[in-house]
């Protein structure tokens, strides 16, 4: 698994950090591989979080989304992966994200991880 | 009533286990036989379940699941078992099971099973 | 009022009382006749209920229920006398049953009744 | 099979049999009993017809169909047997019932019939 | 039956005869007596007619409605009489009336009836 | 204002007194007059309670509501005074009564009273 | 009932007149006054027509249906009306005007009128 | 491929064959085998037919079509097979079956076959 | 009204003119201003058309819709002026345009064109 | 545009020539490229087909309809492409194939294609 997705992210500046207020990402296109079958998954993920310093950039995120495309990857490892980076790059005062993918083998899956800034 | 359709179960590491997050994964296509008529059953089976060291490989689920294609056994046994077989492989920090069984003589049936860790 | 159909209800050992959980079900074909008019009712009966040492075999409570057919009976009665069949068949940790009566002269009736073992 | 639910049905005079209307009456509670295995069926019966000289009354119908309450009788055999009975007691211009049976075994019926009075 | 209630049917001259046009008229508050049980009825009345020389006054519609309010008569009757009424007083170009009723003994009933003018 | 309606409520002995239960009773057919235009009004009752020693007899309700149906009344004082009625022959341990009646010049009004069983 | 209203209306040249298109237009505001009781009504007027050699602006539609604010006139005849006043100045190829009024005294009217001009 | 399924459809006479009537079962719970991949199939079967001189019994169809659970067969062979079977049996003046299979690797499967007696 | 937008449009060889199909495309993000009130109006553009020897490429009819953003404009005249653009460059066998303008004052308006080619 | 995708396509034969039927495959994980932007397009595409001597086995077409994943393709070009390949393989009696792609710059495209055999 390669790790240099996360230099494609790239944030601008929340100019209200004074403010508590949530930013909400819905990505209906989300693709990538199964490691066990080889074959494509299809998922739709939600973000909502709440920055501190930096907000994310729309179009480096869908870039950044679209490295997983030919990636093989566990559903469960994916999603932990990305609200890592997100969260490493946007360090911001709490994120979830929620991945839902399409049924395989007549079995739908959902993933549900969060984050919380210590304080 | 055979025991060893829990060696089935393959499991792949959690690589996040610092985080608490929850999985959940639905079953629409659940079939079993009644006991008492030799008739079979129909089922959506709905797991949410929060790992601690490992996550179940969804095609081992399936592969599991579809042993009880002509199992006789009841909805209340089915569905705790089920439970305690994915409890003794996964040892998850917190399980949840919800079988709904498609009505049989007009009567229908929802089952809810639960599982915390101790701590 | 007949006293004898609590012998037909079936049980089966529940063989996981170390868990509570709870089973839901739902009959919407129960009839039986009104005292007054001896015109037919209709209903549809919710049971949901956590077992302790038995559970209902669900072919047998289908049975007991059809017992009702003919019989003429208030809809509170016969609510409060299938809890406590059940009640006393069982001895589940608690019961829930709504009774859902279809509309006679433009009116429509909903009983619940609740039972909650001692500890 | 008994034939004399027939005699049940009462009528009134059309007082309006110069115009061509027509009447749709709704039975959401009808039950009969299956002839092979007798457990009770449920369905709904729609009629819609137009009148020639008489029309049914409704408290009639009502006993009358409370006649299959306890009669095994096949779900094709019970609504062509009612429909014929209202024809021999209206003679009306037209007439269709439509017959929906509840799930038996996972199966759902729905039946439908017409007449048509010669001209 | 009383037949005077049609004197309290009230009209306005209709002041675009030349042109075909279409008035629809929904009365859901009407209620009358069962003839046989003496037990009110309800039901929805809806209208809907070409004038050629009148329409009906609204509020006239409405007392005469009021009317039925202590008067026993068949479904039938009553839907047909109606129209009888507003056809005699307002000499439409075509009329249709539908008379759904509230369910009575498990028992809905909805009547249409339709006139349309010489030509 | 004439007091004695409360006369048709007839009673049957609760079965059940040991037992906490509710009863709730849908009469979606409520009629009465306005005292102030002599216009008909339309509503839906709900009443839900907690017998002590009686329940209501549902057929005789029927008949006490209809009284209301040619009473010149205002909203707040027919629900008011049917709460009465049913506490006076009643006595239950609690009892709710909404009456959500239809639009007038359209304005909706929704009234809810409550009475408690002293303890 | 003044005329003078229908000189509000405002139009722009068709631009092209060549193409047969179709123009709808829902105004959901419409608000005049019952000339008998003197009370508001509220409606909603859709227009659909194609366009000869004119146009109706919209602000001056909005502002001759403004003018019916405080005006007392039947429905049948004010939704006649606009359509005369809207065919008098634009002369299309054709029109339909439906006017769905809020219920009164629980009635609700709805009218449709059309016009097709002359070939 | 084994033939001799056939032979568990039961059938009873037709009591109204001079009425043209139409009957139809739905059957939700329908499964069998991939020939590929020896993984389950599940689907809705839909059957509408008008009988000859005969009628399927329900309960043989249920067994009839339960004889599928463990073959391995394609979804087109299975669903004219289905029909060619109960033509067969039946002689039906007209039947029309529609099998909908759920999603297998992302993609949904209708198939739809009919047949019309010769005259 | 400036007329250069058009060369804005860009085409693509239809590979497949043999063929007569279909394409669907629909724009909810257009805007332009009112030449009234100078204040912006929204609507929804649906192209549907079947093309002869080219298709439009959809980054071209963006920035050409993007065009209208500060143009005043009727909205009869933007959809006549838009089908008129695109019959030009792409020269289809037919094209349909339904434009569906968000409420102003109150008031909802949809605007439908239709080009077909000469044979 | 690489041609050979084609050849992955694999048939059975249809054992039901004699049967003129309908075959319906939605599928709605298609996912191609941009050839103008290079980013990933996504898109529904749903065949219905009547077979000749030949049906498609789905789990190549999965295999067939993923070659596309990574190639760049005008939406057009690729659903006329798929319909030729499959009438290549199959020589359907007829074939339809409706594509809809998801919003791209704020714009929807739906694609629809047809053949028929000639006869």
């Amino acid at each position: 698994m390669s790790d240099n997705f996360r230099e494609l992210l790239e944030t601008f500046d929340n100019q209200f950090p004074q403010r508590d207020y949530e930013i909400e990402i819905v990505c209906p296109e989300f693709t990538s591989v199964c490691p066990k079958t080889g074959q494509p998954d299809f998922g739709v993920l939600t973000f909502s979080y709440t920055p501190e310093a930096k907000c994310v950039e729309l179009k480096s995120l869908k870039m950044y989304l679209q490295q997983f495309r030919n990636e093989g990857i566990f559903y469960e490892n994916v999603t932990n992966r990305i609200l890592d980076d997100l969260v490493a790059v946007l360090a911001p005062r709490r994120m979830k994200l929620v991945a839902a993918f399409s049924a395989r083998g007549g079995i739908t899956t959902n993933i549900t991880v969060t984050h919380e800034a210590d304080r």
